[in-house]
């Protein structure tokens, strides 16, 4: 099969339709704009499985994205996008980069779901956007700027009814998506531990609480454990609402 | 006198008016969060009367600000308010961090004034804040937030107006707002080669037409040429205009 793309965490391949591509997801991991680099075992695996799972999730709510459907354990067809070059994070309690750059406290509720946009570009950081920035720079349309918004909150309204189901906290989560040929704005990329900070409601310790990438990147141990974790809980809410 | 605050280029002093304070303007210089240190001569008096002849323009105009009056070349008196903790700026044209931050080229025209906010802390590095992060921050309500936006743009319009009878082009520049005791929001600090990008519509050379600080930040050299320069068309401006 022909690559088209190699991400940090996925690949991308042609299929025989133009529509259609394959993702098969890689256990590697980064952070930091990927200065720091290692393995998380099994990670391919449980990524795809959670992304499916929560995509099918999503599609029922009424969110159009761009899975098409799994065929193997971390491989799944997705309709081939253009994506937008944006990182659409919703945060619902401080954490991360957010506490670093305002001196917010970490785990403070929000009074509200922030909508954040970060340019995907790797070198240049991927540094935070006002609105205005993104107009500027073309990177999507007012009106696609509006939809944008009005989707990741439907998301986040979505995603925390079903996590807090799993006793599951969800902090922050970040999104991608991409337009088809006909400009509709589908959700992309994938939704896990990769991508989401979530925090186990069954735990009140701040590091042993913590189920998603921030085990690797602040070296927490346990990676593998969490994740299957996760994966484990989502799976189990799935087969129960099913 | 008592001194009750020292900042980076002036320090404010109390006066027998509970109500007044008196500024003094240095001839310090400082850039990139303080981490380059120099001294502009004459530049405490240069800035003190392009600010009180640009405060007195816009007070024209209808802008409520600070200034009470000049009481030397390098001291204005200016009405006691509690600064908002936010440096605003206004861009016309990209350049500076916003080029640097978006891949933007410096010297594009941006099809809109941008109106930006950064949070006035050294110790985070002044970092640039999206509205809702300023919102969550509690650093200004959305009220005072509206008309800091309208304020800003009408200062914007007026400032090119003026520049442009000077043939400057306003790149860009820096406000600062406090409240006074009635909650009423005035520009307050100052607006000098300081806190604006000039650049001399007589010259095209991209370092040649540098009328302000970054002559100092990105050591172009005749530096207090530079400003005695953009003191005189101001100081001519307002001549004509009497």
């Amino acid at each position: 099969m022909e690559k088209i793309y190699e991400g940090k965490a996925k690949i991308l391949y042609k299929t025989d339709n133009p529509d259609v591509l394959l993702t098969h997801f890689k256990d590697d991991a980064t952070a930091f704009n990927a200065q720091k680099r290692g393995t998380i075992e099994a990670k391919g695996v449980m990524n795809c499985q959670i992304t499916v799972a929560l995509f099918q999730w999503l599609e029922s709510k009424g969110i159009p994205t761009h899975l098409v459907q799994q065929t193997a354990p971390d491989q799944l067809l997705v309709r081939r996008v253009n994506i937008i070059p944006l990182e659409v994070v919703v945060r619902n309690i401080a954490a991360g980069s957010l506490c670093r750059q305002t001196g917010l406290k970490e785990g403070q509720k929000l009074p509200f779901p922030l909508v954040e946009y970060y340019f995907k570009n790797d070198e240049l950081g991927d540094p935070l956007l006002t609105r205005d920035r993104l107009l500027v720079m073309e990177l999507a349309t007012p009106e696609q700027l509006e939809q944008l918004q009005t989707l990741a909150l439907k998301i986040n309204q979505h995603l925390q009814d079903f996590f807090s189901g799993c006793q599951i906290t969800l902090v922050d989560f970040k999104l991608e998506f991409g337009l088809n040929k006909q400009g509709e704005i589908l959700l992309a990329d994938e939704i896990s531990p990769d991508t989401c900070r979530l925090w186990d409601q069954n735990q009140s310790d701040p590091q042993d609480r913590v189920m998603d990438k921030d085990r690797f990147r602040r070296d927490l141990g346990n990676v593998e454990t969490a994740y299957q974790e996760v994966r484990q809980r989502v799976l189990n809410s799935v087969q129960k609402s099913n």
